[in-house]
C-alpha cells in the first residue's frame, strides 16, 4: 500500500481533532498512520449521559476503523504512543517504532485533580467511556446498597452525591442525576424515602458556566436548583477518602460518591514531552501551531497551550477542529512549499443543557435559555453524532426518555 | 408496606422463570421479594449478539425494577443467596436474614466445563453478560494486534477462532463470528489476509442441534461451511492453557480464543442444597415441582431435573416458564387448600439461526431452513424482547447491520 515517495503522516489520537486531521490529509498524496490507545473514537460531550444511564457506550462511541475505511491511505494502529524522538523523527506505539515525515499530536486531555491524592483514588472523572461506565454502576449499585440499609446515617452516606465543579460537565452531570435519582429511581424504591437524597453541585469560583452570561449563568442555578440540587458556591474541596469529602472550611459532607468535573489537563504524553508547557501540561506551540524547534511537528486541541486575546483558548471540540483544519492547511503548505497560515479561533459559542426543557445557549449575540434552548440542544447535538444509525437511536431513546420518563440502561455491569 | 397477615413469598432468581413467577403471584394477595445476583433480567438467547458486536447490553438486559414497578407488592432485591435453611424457613442474602412462607428457587444455569480446569480459566462461557462483553472486547482485540503481528505463526494464533459445543448457542456463535469476521471486518483491516482466519466449531458428538431432525442438522452444517466455518464432529476437547487446544486425538491447534458452548449445569445455589441432584447439580423435583420434603418449597427452570417421557428436560427458557405457571398455580392452590396439579411440559419446537438469510426452525410438524426460517427466528426473538423500545432499537439495529454489513459495537472498553 505505502508507496516509497509518499510522505508520511502520523496523527497521534482519534478525538475530535486527531479524526478531522487524518480525514482531511488523506486527500493530500501522502500516507496517513492514525494512533488512538482506543479502537472508538468517543463523542465526548455526552459521556455524562452514559454514567447517567440514558445512553448506551456503542451510542456515543464509533469503532475508529469504520470511520476511515473509505479513505485507503489512511492505516489506524491502536495502541499508546510512548515516546516521541523529535530528532530521529520517530515514536514509539507499544514498543514498536514507526517513523514519520510530518506529524500531528493531539492526544487530548484528562481529568486534572491538581495534585490532591485522595481525591484522584476515591471520585469519579468523567472523560472517558471505563470511567463513565464505571460511575453508572456505582450510582446505581448505591441505590441498591441504600434500599435494604437501616441504619440512617449510612443510608445518608449513601444516597449524598456530590459534583464537584460548575462547569458544562458538572452542571449537565448534576442535572441528569436528579432527572435519574427524581424522575425515573423514585418510582421504583418503594422502600426509600427520595428526601433523604441529596445531590451538591460544589463549585471553587463564584459563577457557574464561567464562559456565559450572567443571565445564563442565573437560569442555570435557578433550572438545576428546582430540579433538587444544591449549588454550593466559593466552596472548595480538599480531602476526600471513599467515605467524607472535606471542605476548606472544614464542613465534612458525609458521601459515597464524589463525581470530579473540576478540571482537565494534557494527556501525560504531551506532558512529558520536551519543550515548553504550561501548568496544565500544554504544549506550547507557534502561531502555525508547530513545536517551535520542530517545523514538521503540529500540536492541537485539548493538548495545546494557544494563546488568543492574551488568554490561553479553552480545552473544547470546536477549538481541536479549527486546529485541525490549520494543521493539515499547513502540512500541505509545507509540502508544496508555499507560507503557512497563523490560526485564529473562530468562537461557535456555547451551550449546555440542565435537562429536560432547560438548557442555555450562547452564540454571539444570541442569548437563549429555557425550551427553545433546550430544543436547538438536542438537534445540534443529534447532528453531531456520528452516523445516521447513532443519530436515529439517541432521539429513540431521548423522546424514549422524554414521554416515558424511563433510562433503561440503568444495568449494572462488572460488580 | 408487608401486611402481617399475608404470605411472604419468595422468589429466587429474575431469569424467564423467576420473573414469570413474581409477576404471576403479585395477582394473589400475597407480597412477594424477588431476589437476583443482577439488577437486571437477560435475555440470554440473543447474548451471543453482544458478544459478536451486533447488540449492545441494554438491548437485551432490562431493569428488573423497571419490570415489577407496577406490582405494588413486589419488592425486588439485588443480592446473592448463600445459603436457605429449610427447617427456619429462612435464607441468606449477603449476610442479611430473610424469612419466607413459600419459596420458589430458579437460580438458572451456568457454564459446565465437566470439571476441566485448564478450559475453566483460559476459555470463554457464554452465559452471562459480562462473559459476553469481555469476549467481544478478546475478539476485537486480537484483530487489532494481529493487524501489525510480522511473525505469521503468531498471526495465525491470533486469528484462530475456536467454538467448541454444537448445540445453538454454539452454532449461532460460529454464524455470528463468521458474519462479523468476513462481512464487516474483512473490509477495514487492510494490511491482514483473511484467508488466514480460521473460525472451528468443534462437537464431541456426531451431529449438531441434537434436538433437531436430521434434514435441519445437516442444511445447518452446510450453512456453516458455506459461512467458512470448519465443523469437526466427534472431537473432543482436553486441555487449552490459553495458547495451544489439545483434542483427545493428540492434535493441538494454536489459539488465542476458545469459546466454551459445550455444557451448562445448575447453579452453584442449587448445586450445594441438600436433597437429591442428578449430574449436572440440578435439584430432582417432584411431579408437582416441589421439594419432596418441603412442600413449601418450589423450584424451576435450568436448576431443576424434571423427568418427562424418561427423559430429562432440556435446560431451556420454555420449560422455566411453563414451570413457572405450575408453581405459582401450586402455591395458590396452597394457600387455598386446593389439590395441586402435576406439571408436563408442553414443547414449543426450537429455532436456530446461522445468520443473514440462514435459520432453522422445528415445531411439531413445521421443518424449516432458509430465508423462511430466518425470518420466522428475527419475529419471534424481536416480540420476546421485553419492552417497544428494546425491540424497536434491536430490529433498527438488525436492519442495519443487513442492509449496510455494519457492527457499530465494536468497541474494546476495559483493556
Amino acid at each position: 500500500m505505502k508507496e516509497q515517495h509518499q510522505p508520511h503522516i502520523v496523527v497521534i489520537g482519534a478525538g475530535f481533532g486527531g479524526i478531522r486531521a487524518a480525514r482531511k490529509l488523506s486527500k493530500l498524496n501522502v500516507q496517513v498512520t492514525l494512533i488512538d490507545r482506543h479502537n472508538y473514537h468517543l463523542f465526548q460531550p455526552l459521556l455524562y449521559q452514559v454514567s447517567t444511564a440514558t445512553l448506551s457506550i456503542d451510542d456515543i462511541a464509533y469503532p475508529i476503523r469504520a470511520m476511515i475505511k473509505k479513505q485507503k491511505n489512511i492505516l489506524f494502529r491502536m495502541g499508546e504512543v510512548t515516546n516521541i524522538d523529535f530528532a530521529a523523527k520517530t515514536l514509539l506505539v507499544d514498543n514498536n517504532e514507526i517513523s514519520y515525515d510530518y506529524l500531528i499530536i493531539a492526544p487530548g486531555g484528562t481529568t486534572n485533580f491538581f495534585g490532591m491524592d485522595s481525591i484522584e483514588k476515591n471520585s469519579f472523572g468523567l472523560k472517558t467511556l471505563d470511567e463513565a461506565v464505571t460511575l453508572r454502576n456505582h450510582i446505581l449499585h448505591k441505590f441498591e446498597l441504600a434500599s435494604y440499609e437501616k441504619d440512617s446515617v449510612k443510608r445518608h452516606s449513601l444516597l449524598t452525591f456530590i459534583v464537584v465543579g460548575g462547569g458544562p460537565t458538572g452542571v449537565e452531570s448534576a442535572g441528569a442525576l436528579s432527572e435519574l435519582i427524581y424522575l425515573v429511581m423514585a418510582k421504583e424504591y418503594p422502600t426509600l424515602n427520595f428526601k433523604e437524597v441529596r445531590i451538591v453541585l460544589v463549585e471553587a469560583s463564584d459563577k457557574v458556566l464561567a464562559a456565559m452570561p450572567e443571565e445564563l449563568q442565573e437560569a442555570t442555578i435557578e433550572k438545576l436548583i428546582r430540579k433538587h440540587v444544591e449549588v454550593r458556591l466559593c466552596v472548595q474541596v480538599t480531602d476526600y477518602d471513599g467515605q467524607r469529602l472535606t471542605l476548606k472550611s472544614g464542613e465534612i459532607i458525609p458521601t459515597h460518591t464524589v463525581i470530579w468535573a473540576a478540571g482537565i489537563k494534557a494527556a501525560s504524553l504531551a506532558a512529558t514531552l520536551t519543550g515548553n508547557h504550561d501548568s496544565a501540561g500544554r504544549i506550547i506551540v507557534n502561531e502555525y501551531l508547530q513545536l517551535p524547534d520542530h517545523p514538521e511537528v503540529f500540536a492541537i486541541g485539548d493538548a495545546v497551550h494557544f494563546q488568543q486575546d492574551s488568554r490561553p483558548l479553552p480545552m473544547i471540540a470546536p477549538v481541536a477542529i479549527q486546529q485541525a483544519e490549520t494543521a493539515c492547511e499547513n502540512i500541505a503548505n509545507l509540502l508544496s512549499q508555499k507560507d503557512l497560515h497563523k490560526f485564529t479561533y473562530k468562537d461557535v459559542g456555547s451551550m449546555a443543557t440542565i435537562g429536560r426543557n432547560a438548557a442555555v445557549v450562547n452564540m454571539g449575540s444570541l442569548k437563549l435559555s429555557g425550551f427553545l434552548a433546550w430544543t436547538m440542544w438536542l438537534f445540534v447535538h443529534i447532528l453531531r453524532l456520528v452516523d445516521f444509525r447513532n443519530r436515529f437511536v439517541v432521539f429513540t431513546k431521548w423522546v424514549w426518555e422524554y414521554f416515558f420518563y424511563e433510562r433503561l440502561v440503568r444495568i449494572i455491569t462488572r460488580q
